[in-house]
Formats: C-alpha cells, structure tokens, sequence
C-alpha cells in the first residue's frame, strides 16, 4: 500500500469511528479545505514569510492535507496520478522559453 | 525515495526550470494554495454536491497539493509525519464517546 | 433610503431579474463570497502590495461587496449597525494601551 | 458624509489609534478579508444554510465589511460606485434572456 493510501486509510478509521461519514459529502469537504487553507495563511497575516511559526505551519499544513486527502478518496482519485498530470499539462500552458523567470500567468505571457 | 518525496521532486523541478524559486516564498505559496482551494470550491457552487464535475475537481485538487506539497518542502516537513501527528492530537480533542455522530467543533462538545 | 440599501435593492433587482434567488442560499451566498476573495487576493499573488492592477482590485472588491450585501439582506442586517458592533468589541479586545504597534491577536497580547 | 465614508472613517480611526497602518498594507488586507470570509463560511461547515448562527454571521460578515472597506479606502474607490459598474458590466455578462434561471458561469452560457 502506497504512503497516500496509508494516510486515506488513517483518515478515514478516524471519519467512521466518530461516525462522521454522514457530514462529509464532497461539498463540505471542499469548504472545509479552503477553512484549514485560511488558517495556514492567517499564520502569515501583517508578517514577513520567515515570520511564521514553523510548528503551526505544520499543524495547519497537515489539516489541509487531511481534506484534500479525504476529498480525493471521495473521488477515488490517485493522488500522484492527478498532481503528474497536472504537471505535465502545466509544461504546455508554461513552457520553459516563454515563463522563465516570470510570474505571469498563461495567459498573460 | 516515498512517494510525496517524488512528487515533490517533480513539483521542485518544474519550478526551478522556470527560475520560479524567486517568488515561491512561503507567504505566497500559502496564498496559492488559497486561491486553488477556492478554484475547487467555485467547482460546487450553486451546486448539490454531486452535481460537480469529477475531471476538474481532480485538476483542482492536484493544485492544491502541488502547494500544499512545496510548502511541506519549504519548511522540510515530512507529510507523513505531520499527518499522523494531527490525528493523534485530534484524538485528544475530538475523543470517540463525545464527538460521535455530532458536527459540534471541539470547544463545544 | 441609504447607500447600503440602495445597493442591495439593486443587486436584488439584478437577482430577481435573473430568477437567481433559488441558488442564493446563505451557504452558498458565503462560498461564492469566498471565491470572490480569493479572485481579489490573486490579483497580489507572486506580488508586492503595491504591484497590484488598481481597475482590477475595483473589479474583484465590487463581487466581495456585492455578496456581503446579500448576505446582509438575507439575515436583515444593517451593514452600519454590524461594523459598529463589532469596531466596539474590538476596542475591548484590543485596548489602545496594548495593542498600540503590535500586530498579535488578542488572545496573545 | 456618506455611509460607507462614516464606516471608513470608523475604521480608520480605530486603526490609527492603535497605530496599525504599518501592517496594513494592500496584500495583507486581501489577506485578512479572506481569512474573515473563511470565518464566515465555517458558520456553515458541515451545516444546511439555515442552521448558521444569525448573531456570529453578522459578526463576521462585519469582518469582511471592514477589510473591504478599508481596502476600497487605501485605492480611493467608492463603495457605490464600483458595485453599480459591476452590475453594468454583469448586465451584459449575464443577459436576462440567457441567464434566467441558470446558475451557470458566463463562458458557459
């Protein structure tokens, strides 16, 4: 079993022994990602970005894998699948002669 | 190497081919994985929870751990670890014979 | 009639017009005001503060507005009457003498 | 004065006297209004739209109105002014005849 697997099963032993299953429908799922999402930027709000706490970071961090996790077991996705597509589709709308070095978005290059 | 080690690989190639490192700052990369998780969220807008479109919640998901993966790099933390870590702290604050079956956040259980 | 419920009374009127108020439920109504958010704050993303595009902020602040205002409407508020609540709370939360200079939240001051 | 001027004025009098300006830079600002609409939108976790608390809703959508205000205070735009040009621009977006009854997205249309 791969470590993606192995973090779905966790989650999800976590989600069924308090019976929670019934409150997590994708929706929820995904307005409670962008929830952790904010709370790991909330730890970086009026500061410098070496200014925040590395242990919170962690914390945040690892609930927003949580979500996305449980979010991607809910699809039946496969989590290295989906991110090396991604990749490879973001080599076309970003490639290397025209976005070195710049922020620009695709369709602004 | 595991499994987020080779994604992260791959994410950290991409960008360096693309001089990217420069704005890739933690601040900016925690408010990427924000507008990501809001662009998965836009997915169930108006929406019942089925009614979203499985193929782009997929490309969406995997921004959001593209991000979620280059931070975890940035601050050399190991998804794994951090993970189970949070799960066991959750165990303390959401204890199986009180948040059974119920929503409640743990401050009001 | 004030500035606020003019704007509502056109938003509505806009809503109304498009048969929209069976998708504009409170929850809902907060997602989208979310997304909007989001938009705004990528106009800043890979950026400094002042790198921002000025009509766009414009653009993407009228949504955020337009959404808050809807909300408003639906749970009857009146947008003065709540920020001057809640400016009044803070001033208890953040009493001058302590939070003068600081950017800590209040339960760190 | 008008009312969202009075509002500002509010607002930028509590932060004055804190001495807060320093932080409150463009980017931190749409930093911290989308933290507040996180906050408002947790109010819904998990949760059907009529099950949020009116009293916490109408704390944090105070929340947005102050950050949204005081960005529109530090671009000069006025509140009523960029929501009436939003309107106009989605009365062409969203063409009565195309979009009643529709939730889709303008490029869906």
């Amino acid at each position: 079993m791969s470590e993606t697997e192995k973090l779905i099963q966790l989650l999800v032993q976590f989600r069924d022994d308090r019976d929670w299953e019934q409150f997590h429908n994708t929706k929820d799922l995904a307005v409670a990602l962008n929830i952790e999402a904010a709370e790991l930027l909330e730890l970086f709000l009026w500061k410098d970005a070496n200014e925040a706490d590395r242990d919170r970071v962690a914390e945040e961090l690892a609930d927003v894998f949580a979500y996305a996790l449980l979010l991607a077991d809910k699809y039946d996705l496969d989590v290295v699948d989906i991110v090396e597509r991604k990749v490879q589709q973001n080599r076309i709308k970003y490639p290397v002669d025209k976005a070195k070095g710049s922020a620009k978005k695709y369709d602004e290059l």
